[in-house]
This record gives structure tokens, sequence and C-alpha cells, in this order.
């Protein structure tokens, strides 16, 4: 943005989305959402949903406004809420308000509510805008929009490779393959998911404590370990430091011993069918029935592979580090069957690449549904 | 640049760089260089070395020029030569014809000729400048620039992989990693080359022509197989449309009766080494002897691994194509040995990264003597 900002519509809905955008992470399965409200104008109200069950962005900017909402334009990143919920509804708090006019980012995307509340403002006589920075307001909530409708949390596949796509040398060395920035990336990245998961083999080896460290206070997530074979010991790491729960999927037949150690040690045990292999497409419809709507999956090539395969992650972050390790036996980025005509291959839209430092960071969302793929991979 | 470019010396040497840079590809071991003669703020001539025996840029520049070359400033992106080769040195053309001013991109590359044409250009009391975009003047020759100070050629690897590093499925197939502007820009590269290699696997399997197919006539470069057990056909589709000459590189205890019918197919077949591979770092001496100055490597795995670890690679043009094709047995980009300890991977320096297509496309140059490899790779 440029020292001198146009104002207009456009320039009031970026602010509400600004402060939302700064509070992912911290609402758990909450959508952010920003308001601003403005008359005459002045800015005479701001607010941003900050905790689940505490004040939405609209109570908080109606609050600070005071009698000057009186005939103001209120710019909201949401749609207002029209239910009783935890709060009263936002769009009897505007209307009270005696608002003119409300201006929308996106409608709430549970299509059981959808639209309900601007249906309610446009009852009421205010005049209502939708649309506005839609786009932008539906990827800062991508992960909720997912989490509303399917109840299955929204995975981010976050990984560090060479150029030759690995993710350590033939010994299993990988300090390290992305510079200190990428690094610093991931932490916020944790910062904003609900739960970060990891392979029982990299919760060995590595001993992870898995939190977020920042050179500021931050979320710890929710720590979940994939491990069929209940291999993680009850003194690791992520156990003794109990700054977030710590979550363990394995499957039914997992030996009994095992088990009770663990719930010993404060881990929360959870079957994912009766295979030799964790389930992982149950594993996610558990994870979203505790409420579990993100997770930063970190995994090793096996469990990177087997989640896309099953068309599980919604979103790759990657960074690749402009060098090459070579070594047949070094760890692959996705290890799976794979295809077998590269028509097959899975595909990702909106891609987006830059530079982080020395690396390459490559974003983009897999594409389950088409390519030559039979039936896709889901 | 925009619409309205300011005139200055930068101008007119960007001008002359612009000249040399597309005739890349057509002069063999030569260097491109390009040359604007500028007098009383107009150009009097124009000209760029366009093919080895003919004419050097001055030379076409000044005859342009034709008298208008006195008091006039030349513009050249390399150091007129004082030497006489093919053609009578330019320094004395340039003196002869009384230009007053003469601004030099960068010196010859040549150790042993570095500086002499500026110094006789001094001593006949024209004012000559040095450096003027030296760095773009380097990069466009250098490959030039390695040739002529080693004798080997200068190897740039191209190589278009997945997401995951692979550049083909399990089963072989690879049509296509990347888009169509991917493989456009390919055949520019051939044209750009002196010489396009790849490993008999490749060499058999696919059957290429490996020649140069654009909407516009080009150059046709050397064909290059690296094949131990003489394993290429003689009715190889290269050896049935002779539009450039092919070579086979192989060891001392090939197969003779194959030697016999490779060199009766119209190959030529060079022996590098009595081992049971082919010695490489031979092979690209014998070829520098032969006056192959570059090389585009368009290998397989194996092949790319091999050169990347003795150090043969010069420069990296990779396409990345976002998708996965999974597949532990997929062929990766390089295929090697690989390191013990992350740190000693071979980074890339000068990493560029931008999208053709699709695709994402990162260049960069390996760096062999840095990180803590010990003694290199090398």
């Amino acid at each position: 943005m440029s020292t001198i900002d146009v104002l207009n519509d456009e320039s009031y809905m970026r602010l509400a989305l600004d402060m939302a955008s700064k509070a992912q992470g911290q609402t758990e399965i909450n959508p952010v959402v920003g308001c601003v409200i403005v008359r005459e104008g002045r800015i005479v109200g701001l607010g941003a949903h900050l905790r689940r069950g505490e004040g939405h962005a609209e109570v908080h900017a109606l609050r600070m406004a005071g009698e000057q909402a009186e005939g103001a334009t209120a710019y909201v990143t949401l749609e207002p809420c029209s239910h009783h919920g935890r709060t009263p509804p936002c769009c009897e708090r505007l209307i009270e308000a005696k608002v003119a006019r409300v201006v929308v980012a996106c409608t709430d995307p549970n299509p059981q509510v959808a639209g309900r509340g601007l249906s309610r403002l446009r009852e009421a006589g205010i005049a209502v805008e939708v649309g506005l920075l839609e786009e932008e307001s539906l990827r800062m909530n991508e992960m909720f929009n997912k989490f509303i409708v399917t109840r299955m949390p929204f995975v981010t596949m976050k990984s560090a490779m060479t150029l030759d796509g690995k993710l350590a040398a033939k010994s299993g060395d990988s300090r390290y393959v992305s510079g200190p920035r990428a690094r610093e990336m991931t932490h916020t990245l944790r910062h904003r998911h609900m739960g970060i998961m990891v392979g029982a083999e990299t919760a060995i080896v590595d001993d992870p404590e898995l939190s977020t460290r920042l050179s500021v206070p931050a979320v710890h997530p929710v720590r979940i370990v994939v491990d069929a074979k209940l291999r993680l010991p009850p003194e690791a790491r992520m156990l003794r430091e109990m700054i977030a729960p710590v979550i363990v999927l394995t499957v039914a037949g997992a030996d009994p011993g095992k088990r009770a150690a663990l719930k010993a040690a404060g881990a929360e045990v959870i079957d994912c069918g009766d295979g030799d292999r964790v389930d992982l497409a149950l594993a996610m419809r558990k994870l979203g029935e505790r409420e579990i709507g993100s997770i930063l999956l970190e995994g090793g090539g096996k469990l990177n592979g087997a989640m896309l395969e099953l068309g599980l992650i919604d979103k790759l972050l990657l960074f690749v580090a402009p060098k090459v390790i070579g070594g047949a036996g070094a760890p692959g980025v996705f290890q799976f069957e794979g295809f077998e005509k590269m028509a097959q291959a899975i595909p990702f839209r909106d891609v987006q690449v830059e530079r982080i430092g020395a690396d390459i960071f490559v974003s983009g969302y897999p594409e389950y549904g088409t390519g030559d793929r039979a039936g896709g991979a889901e």
C-alpha cells in the first residue's frame, strides 16, 4: 500500500480483514471476523472476534462506536450472525444501534445459515451490500469454511525439501533443509492451526516438543501422533512438556499395556479402525468430532504420501531449499504407491511461488477430482 | 523498459547486448558480441558477430557508419580483439576509423589476451571506458568464458520434474511433466548449445531425434549419447535423421561389432576410459578438444546424478510442475550415491525463480567448492 491510501469502501473492508487475519489461530474453530464502523468520514468503531465464546467483531465495534453508530456504515468481513448462540445475534445488535448500511465481504459458508443474517438486516430497512473483497475473506477463513461444512479438519501440509525432493540425507540427518526464515514461519503456522500432526517415526527419532516458539508468546496446538503400534514412549518429550494435549491415533488392536502407559503419561489414545494401519480418513472425522478444525501436517514422507493418496490434504506449503543431497535411500517428500501415468499425477491449483530467504516457497491446493485418475484419489 | 527510454551510455550498451544475445547459438565456440556506434546523438552503426569466421561486431558497425565513425563513440560488449586471427584485429579498425571513444562492457576473459586490446586503443589516443553492464555481458557469454579458459564445455542441465522430484511415473511414462511453454523453451535452449547430451537409456526408450523444433528454422546441435555398452541401435532415429553429427561416448572395451555398426550408421564413437562406465570428466575434455564448447544435458536421473557428483554441471535449469506423481520406483531427477549429512548438500548460487505457464522455473549454478563436503565433489 502506498503512503497515501485512497479512502473508499474497500480500504475500510481491508482494515477489517487485517484485524481479523491477525487473530487467526486464537479463535479455535470459530472464523476470524473484523468490523469497522464509519460515520461521516470518521472511523467510530473497530472490532474483531478474538476468542471463542467472547464478543463477535460487530459487538466490539458497536460498543466502541456507542451512539455514533446511528446512521453509520458497518463493514464486516463475514455475514453477521442471526442465530442465538453463545452470544446474542449480531444482526439484532446492528438493527438496535440503527446503522444505516452494512457492507459484507462474504456470506456465512454454512449453507444452513447463509443469507439469513442479510435477510434480517434488509427486513429492518438497512442497506446491505455483499461481495466486497469476498475472495480474501473466504481465503482467510478457508480452514473454518471446510470444517463448518464437512466437520473434518482442514489439513495444511508443511514441509521442507531439497531441490531433488528429499526431506533428509540417506543417514536421516536433516539439519537443516531450509533456512532460518522458513523455520520461523513454521512456528507462526503452528500458532494458526489447532493441531500439529506427525508420524510415530518423527515423534520417536526427533523427540520433538511440537510447541510454538516465537519471539512473542503464542498458542500451542494439540500434538497429534499417528502411531498404529504405539511406539511413542511415555517418556517422550511432548508428554513431559504438557503445554497442550497429546492425542495418539492408533488402531483397535494396539498393545493394551502400551495404551495404558501412554494414557497414564497424559495422552489421549484414539482408535481409528481395526486394521494394521491407522485409518486416516476415520482419524480426521474423529478429530473433527473433537472440534479440531485445522491441522498442520508436519509428517515424514510416508504420512505425507498416505494423506495425499487419501485426498486428506487441503493445502500444501513447501519450502524448497536450492541444494541437492542425493541418495536413493534419502526419504522423499511424498512416499506412496504412486500413479502409472504422468497424466494421473495430482495437480495443484492456485500455486503461488515466492522466495523466503534463500529458499523457494511454493503453496497450492491439491485437486483430487481432476486429471486422468480413475475416480480420483479420494 | 518504459515507452520513453532515457538515452545514455547504458541504453546504447544495452542495445549492443540485445543484438549479441539474439545471436547466441549461431557463433559456435566464439563469444557473441554486439557493437553500436553513436555520433552527435545519432546511431550511425550497428553490428553483431553472427558466425564464426565472419566479421566481428565492430567490423559490421564500422562498415555501416562509414566516414561517420570519425569522432564517434563505439559501444562494444566485449574488449575488441588485438590479435590477427581469422579476421584482422578490431582495435586497428577502430583506430583507422578515428573513433574518439570506446565503451566496453567487459575485458576478454582469456587471461592471455585480456587487456591488450584496451591498451592498444589507449596508446592510439582513444578514450576507453570498461565495465558498463559488465555482469550482463559476462553472463551472456558464460559458456564461452568457461570454455576459453578450461577447454571444457559449459554444461547446462535442463530437466522437468514433478513437485516430488520425479522425472516420470514408476511405469516410465513421462508425457508430459511440464507444460507446452516449458517444452518450447527447451528447443530454444538446444539452439543455444553446441551439443545435446543424453544417456543410452533415454536414447533407446524415447528414440528421440534430438533436434531443434521451433516456429522458425534453428540450429541443430551435435547429438551426444553416453553409452558404455553401445546399446544404441544403428537404426536409432537420430542416426536415420542426420541433421547434425551423432557422437557416442563409450569405453575402450566396448563390443567391436557394435562399434563398427554404429560407425557405419554415421556415428562418431569416442572412447572415454577403459573402465565399465564412461569416464565423464575425460569425455568432457575430449568433447572440448572437438571444440564443442557448450552442452545441454537432457539426461535421465542417473546421468544427471553422475555429472553433478563429478562437478561437471555448470548450470541448472529446472522446470518444476506443480503436481505429485508418487512411487518409490519413479525415477528421481538426480540419482547418485548422495551425502551423509544435510550440510554436505551441493548448494546452488544465483538462484532465480519464475513462473513459466503453470510450471515453476528454477535456475542456478552449483557450488561444488563450498559446504561441508570433504574436498568437494570434484
